[in-house]
């Protein structure tokens, strides 16, 4: 919204509605992951304990169940700290910003895919599709991240550039390379792939806690 | 709302309540399409090879929630392009919206139906009801927007309605033709209908990103 | 929040957030009635022309899907009209909004159950039910009304009492009625409960309509 | 957020966006709760005594329903009270409130349990977890007002200390070892463990209503 027009709204409700409307996808998206996690089916007559090992083979659902919801909750952060730093809105930027949304409603499908396949023979296959969605959501912030400081940062909030760019060498030096990794140990320990997929976002969790500023990377 | 009455929030806020549940509905039918991707089922015991090639023969869902996913953005985009546009709300406005709603929450079903039956003999039906849907919401949309303009634009902002007429003939002329001749390939072409849609959308997300003005059509 | 407290919003705030928690409520019960419409299962190889016939024979679940969602749409129109009224919140009308919320975002199951049931000899089992829950929602509109008049009016805006007594009435005298109605033919005519919903519902749009004022009744 | 930063909102915004992110969730969490009520399969051909009774065999599933969304009610509820007296967000904060969303939005899983093994030999074992997940989640807000109040409580409104003070005790005085007991009579009269949890949101819902302060506890 380069250009005041006729009847328009501020360029700040413009970018509030993107991030309101953001939120509610990423919101909703951690939420149906708990569709995920289904209600064993038992041998008539079901008993306390055959309930009780039945819930116990289900571990792998609640691990991707966490893993998702935590690694989901970090990218509503950093999203969250991008738009901090926009301060007007084009349609470059509202279709990387969509690209970035599609990804995000897909999570709850590999993760339901790792919670069928992880105890199988199966389950290197569905860890490379589960790293390999990350991967590619990590390309989609850098994507976005691109969408937002080009044209000479016209979008961005002054002084806000210098944090895009260091954003954008995280993406490509430090995100990607390690889902990267995550995703092609996958055929040889599969369980290898969730191990490293938790120790990021734990590991981004400490880190922000360290700097003590939420919504910063 | 047209006159001032007893207790009454500004027509603004009016507008803001109307909108943000309206971006509440897209955002939840565009992540509700991700249901539609099934873990596919393995005959025992699964191999990492068989769920490849059951992940790959699921293709059509695939492009399916893509293509629906991003057809309701462009959706969203064009919602709030008219909504920049009203300053008050009546009731007619109101369920002319709910009708635009209504048929926006429904289209993960016909994403699913496409995404079942795409590969077999049954796909020009399911094309049909696919490419329907998005002939009516077309029509929904103009209806929207005659909602919005009729007794002489004091729904609107000022020196709004060129812009509204403008977007009311782009429906009639544009969006209505172009999915109605997606429907009525679909019994000789069924793929083609998914195609034009694939297009459809594509171009519109160009379009806009040339025009440098996300939420302007 | 009836007297100052130390680091409080403003009251209006409070009020807000109530109003966008209910309507992510209302419009994720409302997109949620989607999944009620299944994708039939067909004989194989499936063809054209049965996929056309399944679809057909599906009209209880269209006609079900319509007909809650505008009835639950009307219903936040209602909601959105005795909200802004209000100008305090306290914890009575927390939780007579909490079972208002409860029944809406119940509204789905009696749908469903409609759907599966209305072209079998269980018609009129599904159709009271279907019925009751709207009444059971009608005392809970008066129910909140009742919450948020009592004491004097404290809770709302100077001037607004007469409204709400006449929304009051409405509920006992227009709503209870007739959806009782609705509810006890089903017995003798199940088909007749959910017309006299669906007229109830377009009597309501139409209603307000011409009124031209989208929020009041 | 603790120093000012180029292109940085303001703080209250910061708290706002991460309020409607976390009613996002709440409001999601609590209607997918409806998922949980099956429409029951009959035998052919269906007759209305018989899905009477089908309905009726189904107590357990309304029972779960009504007592988790008014348990998750009341947790949205101090939520709300609790960020009311929030001024500042950092990443502990941050991270606290996501681990009381992923347990929140965990909600639907062992209310699902419960409707299924409640009527069978398996009950206590559903009772167990389904009263396990309120005391996990009351020690989670413990650990948010932990994160809230820490560092001299820099991250609060003036004068709020107290009250967080009072909530902390209620955490680990009232809600944990109410919440323990329902989960510990589970072996032995797993209806119990309902009833309590029953009796403890009816109790806090009048509790407050005679407090007369709706975000207050």
């Amino acid at each position: 919204m380069n250009e005041p027009r006729s009847g328009e709204n501020s360029p700040e409700k413009e970018t509030g509605r993107l991030e309101s409307f953001s939120d509610g996808v990423f919101s909703i998206a951690m939420t149906l992951l708990v569709l995920e996690l289904a209600v064993p089916a038992l041998k008539n007559p079901p008993t306390a304990g055959g309930l009780w090992s039945a819930l116990a083979r289900q571990w792998p659902s609640y691990l991707a169940f966490v893993t998702s919801f935590f690694t989901v909750l970090i990218m509503w952060v950093n999203h969250h700290g991008i738009f901090r730093l926009v301060r007007r809105t084009d349609s470059i930027l509202l279709f990387a910003n969509g690209f970035v949304l599609l990804l995000v409603t897909a999570v709850p499908f590999p993760t339901a895919l790792l919670a069928a396949y992880l105890r199988t023979p199966a389950a290197s296959t569905a860890c490379i599709v589960y790293g390999a969605i990350f991967v590619v959501i990590d390309f989609a912030y850098a994507l976005l991240l691109h969408a937002v400081r080009r044209n000479g940062g016209h979008l961005l909030a002054p002084n806000a550039a210098p944090e895009i760019n260091r954003r954008l060498r995280d993406c490509y030096l430090v995100g990607a390379p390690l889902y990267l990794v995550a995703t092609l140990v996958a055929p040889w320990k599969p369980w290898l792939t969730i191990v490293i997929c938790t120790i990021l976002w734990v590991f981004w969790a400490v880190g922000r806690a360290e700097g003590r500023s939420a919504f910063a990377r």
